[in-house]
């Protein structure tokens, strides 16, 4: 490959848009070199994208820059940490100028939105995915976890869930949608939101956190094994935000999904992103009055998830989560 | 993908080979939470090899994944740092056991050789391909970089170079070689040796560091440009295994090379993992006695890399540098 490529490839990843004091030696050496702060833990988490599989020929490389620094956040919120560096390896078929701006602007826009600094990573040639590691602190005792939630607790949504799953269904079946509720909805599907700072708010508050990138249902099953314990989730207590309702009533006007379906996005859609988090019942007046947080359900003795519908009755869902390894 | 897939993975993978007490939360989390140690700055690299271009049909399981954790010890090693936590991020195309099973202790029996646990990461499904984080920790004003280099200093190589080029290309020319030298030189390529101890050594020692995965050409030439200087090689100098010397004169008996290609190999084979460091005059003689560092070379005034031949004439290497990108 000529020299020029790799220089076009540096060009627009070590731009330091996100300047910090605690970065010693960053992007361009063997490795960087970073200043943890005393008395932190140092949380992290690293996923990667795959071509076709994590996205596909919709979503633009905005939005996939976008969203590969987003899941990674979106763990950091779900462990309370504040997030602080970030790596990349991005694996390229070509290099194309017009690809590598736009989506170093979706990676960048997202990362410095939280003050996060790229400080490293890799490029090479292959087929087109990217892994992206996040670096964060929080303190050692309030770091949430999967393992801490206790029979009795409530269980929260910090929002709606369930977009991000009709949305990739609307896009599959290639579907119309009405205005502006059809944008806002692929919307949350392409620039997911990570929810870094009710996580930190959460840090002295919630018993057990995880973010909803599988499904509801799997993801909270995590919580169950991990917990050792079971849970319940009111299916009529599932937010709803205007944009799934207005599609939702669409849809269901022209004959094209039923509420079963709907339901079914809301618990095993995934790409949500939202954290679902369990307190203690004598802390829950200690929630942010002014979060936008839903109780859904609570912890109970036991294992697994259930569903409740309206009435009470058990309630079988459609299908299950999203499988992990894909 | 059936559960049980994901099961396997986890089985492999989740085997604690080392157990450190600055892990609060290893893998299986959304994230791992870990307790860097007071008073050290926190090295970190990332590295991604690819099926086709970083290792092919030829590397098995088990070499490809000693290979992803020693490319990124390396990396360590060249900063002065002390290892100790790795997350690693395994895209595959289908899930074999046998395959898995190779791989995990390949990549373990790296890992373990220098206490470093496995605390996180991610699966996904597509091309083969692996990405390798690692974190280290080394003091914070003691850190090895790439632009401390200065004229007048020593350039010393922390032992031979040119035996993963040379076996490359055998294997690539389906060349057979005499034994058990051809062995010995394919082990260079498939399971390089990270100089961790002698990076932690050189701490004090060194006033810059790289190590050689590109060729020595290549990544001496960063060197130079991080620190603004230029650098000469006396390629009489390099250093050569008994391996290396052996299948050498083989292949030069059969008239399959010459002594012009065998330097190519040293100077641009890349995939040596040796450390090439540059040493103050003054200190040269606080080197360890024992290791087996080879002077090839000092610091100058100017830019780029230039070789001189054993009677000082400027030497034209046959080739530049594998580019970084690929």
């Amino acid at each position: 490959m000529p020299i020029s490529e790799f220089d076009l490839i540096r060009e627009y990843f070590s731009r330091r848009i996100s300047v910090r004091d605690d970065v010693i030696i960053g992007i361009g050496d063997d490795a960087a070199i970073l200043q943890p702060p005393a008395g932190m833990a140092l949380a992290i988490s690293m996923d990667t994208l795959v071509d076709g599989v994590h996205f596909d020929q919709h979503s633009g490389p905005y939005s996939i820059g976008w969203k590969a620094a987003a899941v990674n956040l979106s763990d950091m919120a779900a462990t309370g940490a504040e997030p602080a560096w970030a790596t990349l390896s991005l694996t390229l078929p070509e290099v194309k100028a017009d690809w590598l701006r736009e989506f170093s602007n979706g990676l960048f826009e997202m990362l410095s939105r939280f003050d996060v600094e790229l400080v490293g990573g890799d490029t090479s040639r292959g087929p087109l995915s990217m892994t992206v590691q996040l670096h964060g602190f929080v303190p050692v005792k309030q770091a949430l976890g999967r393992n801490g939630a206790r029979p009795g607790d409530m269980l929260y949504l910090t929002d709606t869930v369930g977009e991000a799953g009709l949305a990739l269904w609307c896009r599959q079946q290639q579907i119309d949608l009405p205005q502006p509720y059809g944008r806002l909805l692929m919307a949350r599907l392409d620039r997911p939101e990570p929810r870094i700072n009710e996580g930190v708010g959460l840090r002295e508050l919630a018993s057990s956190a995880i973010d909803i990138s599988d499904g509801l249902l799997a993801d909270l099953g995590h919580v169950c094994t991990a917990s050792q314990v079971g849970a319940v989730i009111n299916v009529g207590e599932l937010p709803r935000s205007p944009a799934f309702s207005a599609c939702a009533q669409a849809l269901l006007d022209q004959g094209l999904l039923n509420e079963e379906k709907l339901l079914s996005f809301q618990l095993s859609g995934g790409d949500d992103y939202e954290l679902c988090f369990s307190v203690p019942l004598d802390r829950c007046h200690d929630l942010d009055s002014q979060a936008t947080y839903h109780c859904i359900g609570g912890i109970e003795e036991g294992d697994g998830v259930r569903c409740r519908d309206k009435q009470g009755n058990a309630y079988q869902p459609q299908c299950s989560g999203f499988d992990h390894f894909f």
